[in-house]
């Protein structure tokens, strides 16, 4: 399967880069920094034509097309976002990716994170007992404590009210990185150039991230250690396990 | 001169990735989270002594050794600093700069921002009437507003108490980023990828960038729109002339 799922990926990548050069149809979802295209959207139609070819019985769980109702815990699920990081896609043309996760019952098995024009590709999980990076194995990073790491935020967390204690957990860090994309934040947690991730995040956006950090026995949770729900945006952590045992004293 | 230059720092980036294999020796300067390696001692010293052999008569003025107190008005200046986002080079072996600027009698006159591991070359200023991406001309960026852009934070602003506005500016633009690495928000800013950039700098921080920024006629000062100083750290703000004068009317 995760050949496949990397073919589906790597052509989808090749239409958004062709679609760079043309005009785009920009859309509010939620607001005026809530963005959608007319790219997110045909890349989710390719995405979704391919899985339903390759595996009429699964389900999909995507960002875009009224898609983002479906239940993770039955059967096989797809769950897709064709474009993370669409306001860098609109205003940068750089530094989104293409997410996809497979999750049988309600377990994650595999994971796939590719940086479109960095032509980096992160993917694996439990199914393949690894995570690579392109073609290969990347190890498992140390568990370094959030004062020995840089953690990432969501815009959302850092330009809010101090509720999450951005500030406080930030200073405890040695740094804090907004990168707008929350599959380049899994990236960097994956090879261990952050160690932690705090935002609010939809199912598509954290669930290929955390199935690989899975793989490498990494924690991640919703509010107050709840099991991220897979409905709706939700406050979401994960890191290192150190890192997560320090951030969880802040009741968040 | 600009060819002479461009050799040094290809030299440097390759002295710099030979040492990413060996184990760094890392020291704190103003805290923990303001570190210096070797190699960014041992860069500065390479560079330092190529400029010396160019042009005997020529000051600098550097991050690193000593060289952080010179007077920028005086004679031919050139100002670098051997890895800009030193702590991302620690703890991410990627996101940091080589960056050089030339001014001459106080008016900057080139500048040159190279993020090594992406082997990208960003050069250019008054002295040329350009400003290059590599080999191929920059062209200038459109001059958006806050609210049509993403902008880029110092960590320090953000995890500090708001007296610079941080939360507001950032909910008037697009987004907030935060790189870690002066030189990367710089070029994000040539590119247009960032319309602004708010942040606590040292003159190697932000040389190169004004530099550049002048000949595309951005605007950017210190606080209260005094001139920078060129002495010190000090905070920093720059930007398309639009974002400049809407983050003016915070008073900052």
């Amino acid at each position: 399967m995760e050949n496949e799922i990397i073919q589906w990926i790597y052509q989808a990548a090749e239409k958004i880069k062709a679609a760079l050069n043309d005009e785009l149809v920009i859309d509010e979802k939620n607001g005026r920094t809530d963005l959608v295209t007319n790219v997110d959207k045909e890349t989710q139609d390719f995405l979704v034509d391919k899985i339903r070819t390759y595996d009429p019985d699964a389900h999909i769980l995507g960002e875009e097309n009224g898609q983002d109702q479906t239940d993770i815990s039955n059967g096989r699920v797809f769950v897709i976002d064709p474009i993370d990081g669409t306001m860098n896609f609109v205003l940068q043309k750089e530094n989104f990716c293409i997410m996809i996760a497979v999750f049988e019952e309600g377990i994650g098995q595999l994971g796939f994170i590719y940086d479109v024009m960095r032509d980096d590709l992160f993917w694996g999980g439990p199914k393949l007992g690894k995570v690579f990076h392109n073609r290969k194995e990347l190890p498992k990073p140390a568990n370094t404590k959030l004062a020995d790491g840089l953690i990432g935020m969501g815009v959302s967390l850092v330009t809010g009210e101090n509720k999450f204690h951005t500030k406080e957990i930030g200073r405890e860090a040695m740094g804090v990185r907004i990168l707008g994309c929350a599959g380049l934040d899994f990236i960097a947690i994956l090879k261990g150039t952050q160690n932690g991730y705090i935002s609010r995040l939809s199912p598509w956006d954290y669930a290929a991230g955390i199935v690989m950090m899975q793989q490498f026995d990494m924690a991640f949770s919703g509010f107050q250690d709840q099991p991220l729900s897979f409905n709706g945006r939700e406050f979401f952590k994960g890191g290192t396990q150190a890192v997560m045992s320090e951030i969880t004293e802040y009741d968040i």
